[in-house]
């Protein structure tokens, strides 16, 4: 259901057109969708048509954040033009009585914009730190840190999250009135993204650190949302 | 470590530059990849520029199938260009001594052409039965099948698989000599998508079918990638 209190798209480019009541336009959304992935989707054009290639992301208040090499295609081109960022987490698959009311329940977010360069008097540390701290809280202070030629080999860049949409399906199955007898099981079967036992490398002697210790506890904490 | 029995690319396009040992160009490792999927990301543009959507994919032979109400502005436009296929799926993080040797472990495809239109005498019913294969074995025989009205509703569209590139990395962090001795854990927190227990609709009374009761078993039976 739409929620009347949700912010309007910031443009006509983010309003959503298809199944437009699972549209949210709210931050809080959109923020918690990029918060919960690790990896992003980039749509942009070349002499050679569209791409989409998919890249490391973090948030940091308004804006996501990628990085790469310099010497990167992807960085260049992104910086020469308007692109689409989109995140997509599958959340489970929506079985419905009749063949075509099948569907999926998803959190998606779209991000439309130019990416700009994060400088070092911008924050360009602090921007890797944040992607460290997402990946393993504490890290940043355990690992060898970066040197002046590693910082200079990459580039970092921030798009802001201003120009956005998501789309957000939960529940059960919509089926139409007629079909609810239909004999058949209906209902969700629903995905996680779940957290594996952590595998040391055979080189390390090191005991874990309480993020590698509890990494699938974490993962227990995480509720499915379907 | 790239083997030389792999195929090369198919064109200049799905030719990888970066990272290239990471590249694989073979059948088995695409259709895999593709396999393990539910959505995809396509890029593709219109006068608003690019666009990077979501949606449910499937495999069936040397083509990758999508679908949609005949209205979507998506299949509209993938019918008048080529673009850019994408599937992802992040497998771990991989935590290095330094913080420049970080990476992630992950399976992507990319593939490349133009979409064509399956119709009624091309297959159309048959591809969407294999949707439902894919989503719950066996289902297709027990819901209320497709009407013609609900068929004549439905688009679906195939992409060739033969222009394509995929990128795996796998396995534990590859730190630089000097950095070996550095006293921090070094190693993989996997990721793995996992079923989580089936939830039914409230107005289902119908018991349920195997794929239903032993879905969080097949979970268990995918070994995750690190």
């Amino acid at each position: 259901m739409k929620d009347t209190a949700v912010p309007v798209p910031a443009s006509d480019r983010t309003r959503v057109r298809r199944i437009a009541e699972n549209a949210r336009y709210d931050a809080a959304t959109l923020h918690a969708i990029v918060d919960d992935a690790y990896l992003c989707h980039i749509a942009f054009s070349d002499d050679h048509g569209a791409h989409c290639i998919p890249t490391a992301c973090w948030r940091s208040g308004g804006h996501l954040y990628i990085h790469g090499s310099n010497g990167s295609r992807l960085l260049k081109q992104l910086l020469r033009q308007t692109c689409c960022v989109t995140i997509s987490h599958l959340d489970g698959l929506v079985l419905a009585r009749s063949a075509f009311n099948h569907s999926m329940n998803y959190r998606s977010a779209m991000v439309y914009g130019r990416f700009e360069v994060v400088e070092e008097d911008a924050g360009k540390h602090a921007a890797l730190e944040a992607l460290m701290e997402k990946l393993a809280p504490g890290r940043q202070a355990e690992i060898r840190p970066g040197n002046d030629k590693e910082y200079a080999a990459t580039t970092v860049l921030r798009i802001s999250l201003a120009e956005a949409a998501c789309k957000v399906r939960a529940g059960g199955p919509n089926d139409d009135a007629e079909d609810l007898a239909w004999p058949v099981w209906a209902g969700v079967l629903p995905f996680t993204r779940a957290r594996v036992a952590p595998v040391a490398d055979p080189a390390c002697a090191v005991a874990a650190p309480a993020y590698v210790r509890n990494w699938q506890d974490q993962a227990q904490a995480l509720a499915p949302i379907y």
